[in-house]
């Protein structure tokens, strides 16, 4: 019986729709060149009508990002089965995905400015807001990871480890968004081959490590990642 | 004659000793916990005075930024001479001591929040002046690190490596800062043997790469940071 009819939304659903328009209009430009008029007009309502489901474009960047934290996190999500390498390289496929989907505003984002010009109080707990939400994405990768290595309680070197290859990741990928000049496929090969090659650095100088990543990494197949960069290695070296 | 009479300082030196003592304050508590009163007290003149030098807080902490990151590039200098490992070794040393000297100011600027606050467009103005200023800073160790290497027109992947690896030691450096759970002399050697790790990984996948690197790594001793690594991962994998 719509037909004919502009259906109204509810206020969750329109809410969630803007948040959608937002996120792919971020995904093409940084968010401070799109205004609230292009949100709107995307959308097919009002400006006014957006303001009264957000009360400033902050706040439907805030949303926007938070739904992007929450999507990234759900990536991370890998079954406990099979060699390490391989696991990890399924990850770095899927965040890839994520990262070339979102390219300037996922820039724009971990860049650190502000993305919108809002009251002073505002912009920065905007910031603080936005840099909470990051850190919070970071803490689901490393957990994570900490869960496929079967470790609860790691040493500080391990966490170092970790943490540090997280942030080589996400240097890499801004890296890759600066011109796409080397294929993407590469580049997660590679960030699987760097976390093993990290780990070793950081393994031959700590015992406790060696125990800890000796059974994890001994079961990997010589055409996984681990076991190419090792043959690359030795080719390397001869 | 000026004994018993506060000597007048000259405005440049008056500006100067201001940036010394807020840098020295920074370096015990982040930016946003110290006050134009405090530093004005620690200066010994008046808060107006202290306006009068600087018309606002954020001007007096772009001031300081601006001299650490020379005093942070300065350090970058090394002599084209000896092994390449021992130079990158010297310079890491280097950027720890200014890491350890600078901890809490250090910590609050690369965190990315603004450390101060003022109106919205000065706090955005002062996010991307800080913002080009840290990417100055990497500009520069990334020129260093190619000159190092003997290359002027560095092939995508090398790029790639430098500027990923100078993130790498960005993070490891704000890891260490928080709770310096490792010796710092570890990490210093550690990163030099990073970097060893991800150019070799990278250079698993380009001959170019391979070519580049081959003569610049092969006239290292066997007791430098690249010859311990090598060793090390012998021992790990046997």
């Amino acid at each position: 019986m719509t037909t004919g009819v502009r259906r109204r939304m509810g206020v969750e659903e329109r809410r969630q729709q803007l948040i959608g328009v937002a996120l792919e209009l971020f995904a093409r430009r940084s968010p401070d060149e799109v205004s609230i008029d292009e949100i709107a007009a995307t959308a097919g309502i009002s400006r006014p009508l957006v303001y009264h489901y957000f009360p400033g474009k902050l706040s439907l960047y805030e949303a926007a990002l938070q739904r992007a934290a929450q999507d990234l996190k759900s990536r991370f999500a890998e079954p406990h089965e099979g060699p390490l390498g391989a696991r990890l390289l399924r990850v770095m496929g899927r965040f890839f995905d994520f990262v070339d989907a979102h390219g300037p505003g996922f820039s724009a984002l971990m860049r650190g400015g502000p993305a919108v010009s809002a009251g002073a109080a505002d912009t920065i707990s905007h910031v603080s807001a936005t840099n909470a939400l990051i850190d919070s994405v970071r803490q689901a990768a490393y957990e994570q990871i900490l869960s496929h290595l079967g470790v609860c309680d790691p040493p500080a070197r391990l966490e170092l480890v970790v943490r540090s290859w997280i942030s080589l990741a996400e240097s890499t990928a801004l890296l890759w968004l600066d011109g796409r000049r080397i294929p993407r496929e590469e580049l997660e090969v590679q960030l699987v081959q760097d976390f093993a090659a990290l780990a070793a650095v950081s393994a031959a100088h700590d015992p406790r490590l060696r125990e800890l990543l000796r059974p994890v990494l001994g079961d990997e197949p010589a055409d996984g990642p681990f076991g190419t960069l090792a043959a690359g290695l030795i080719a390397l070296a001869s």
